[in-house]
């Protein structure tokens, strides 16, 4: 017997199942929550089961919302005509803390991995292609901002040449590069030679 | 605005409260809970619920428990006469791990800290005091199990001045010295002293 409240062991059991936390971190997480009053532990609970029960996604671009559609495609601030093609809706709110892409979006909710038997049909490809059917939309730039894997490579391929017989929709890649702030010395070969293939005049 | 769901939010929110959990790392286990099934989400709810709701403390020993006594204490396992004195309960799961230690535990909850305004009132060393004077626990040592800071050693001090008129309560300390497996190189000095000051006899 390790403890004296399987309660406590409980939670722990359940805290060390999340992403980053072992047994240790669990553990100091219950214990730390034991000295909080119960009405934050109570909040913190209830956080977490709303965020299974009423989460729902819009089923426009795919993206975690509150609402469907979203505030993203509901909102007149986000221009139509530009959509920017991301894995995850987590990829929506990195770019949209950048503040420099006020557009719309369209999340995959994955990417294209034979390996791992994951298919075209299998991420919102076809979703894409309706928006861009679509005339209210009025998409003319297609921007793929997918992860540099081999995964997210194959995706955008793919979808590049799917959006091949529309003349007018221009496809663009987000610019994979050195990043800011680094020394060449850190940067790995693969990064160096995408840096020198995309280089741009100054 | 960052994301396009308040509920998401807040759950990140919460989970950013937690011990050793930023922002970004609330975000990958909202995330990662979103994409488990419902059942598993509202395990891990109510297990931090139940945790404050229903978990208690052994009137006796102190220790964080389902019932009162705590299995130690109501325990035959866990002989009498030998009390363990730690800060906090976890010290217990510690040491029960450790298999070393067949006795009973007085949780503190606590140290004297007089810069914290914590005095010997303030952790439970009145209701040790009422143990040792309890026949029935027929206390014959009292182990202090401190953390070797100033709190702690100012705490076993007291301790140990409280228990100098009972002439048939032996009062020890457990080692302190050179952690096994680790180099001397790598230790402290303040450590090392002390690992002399308590040399043994091979």
């Amino acid at each position: 017997m390790e403890g004296t409240s399987e309660i406590l062991e409980q939670a722990i059991e359940q805290l060390a199942k999340l992403p980053g936390t072992g047994r240790k971190s669990a553990r100091r997480i219950a214990l730390y929550l034991l000295k909080q009053d119960e009405s934050s532990v109570m909040e913190l609970g209830e956080a977490l089961v709303n965020l299974k029960k009423e989460i729902t996604r819009c089923t426009n671009c795919g993206v975690i919302s509150d609402g469907d559609p979203c505030s993203i495609c509901s909102s007149v601030k986000h221009q139509t005509g530009k959509v920017c093609v991301v894995e995850e809706s987590q990829d929506v709110f990195l770019i949209e803390k950048t503040n420099e892409f006020h557009g719309r979006y369209h999340v995959l909710g994955g990417v294209i991995s034979p390996l791992d038997n994951i298919g075209p049909d299998d991420v919102r490809i076809k979703q894409l292609m309706e928006r861009i059917n679509d005339e209210e939309e009025n998409i003319e730039e297609v921007i793929l901002a997918l992860n540099p894997d081999s995964e997210g490579e194959a995706t955008a391929y793919y979808i590049n040449k799917l959006l091949k017989p529309f003349d007018d929709i221009k496809v663009t890649r987000i610019a994979y590069g050195i990043p800011m702030g680094t020394e060449l010395e850190f940067i790995d070969e693969a990064t160096l030679g995408r840096a020198f293939a995309s280089r741009n005049t100054f």
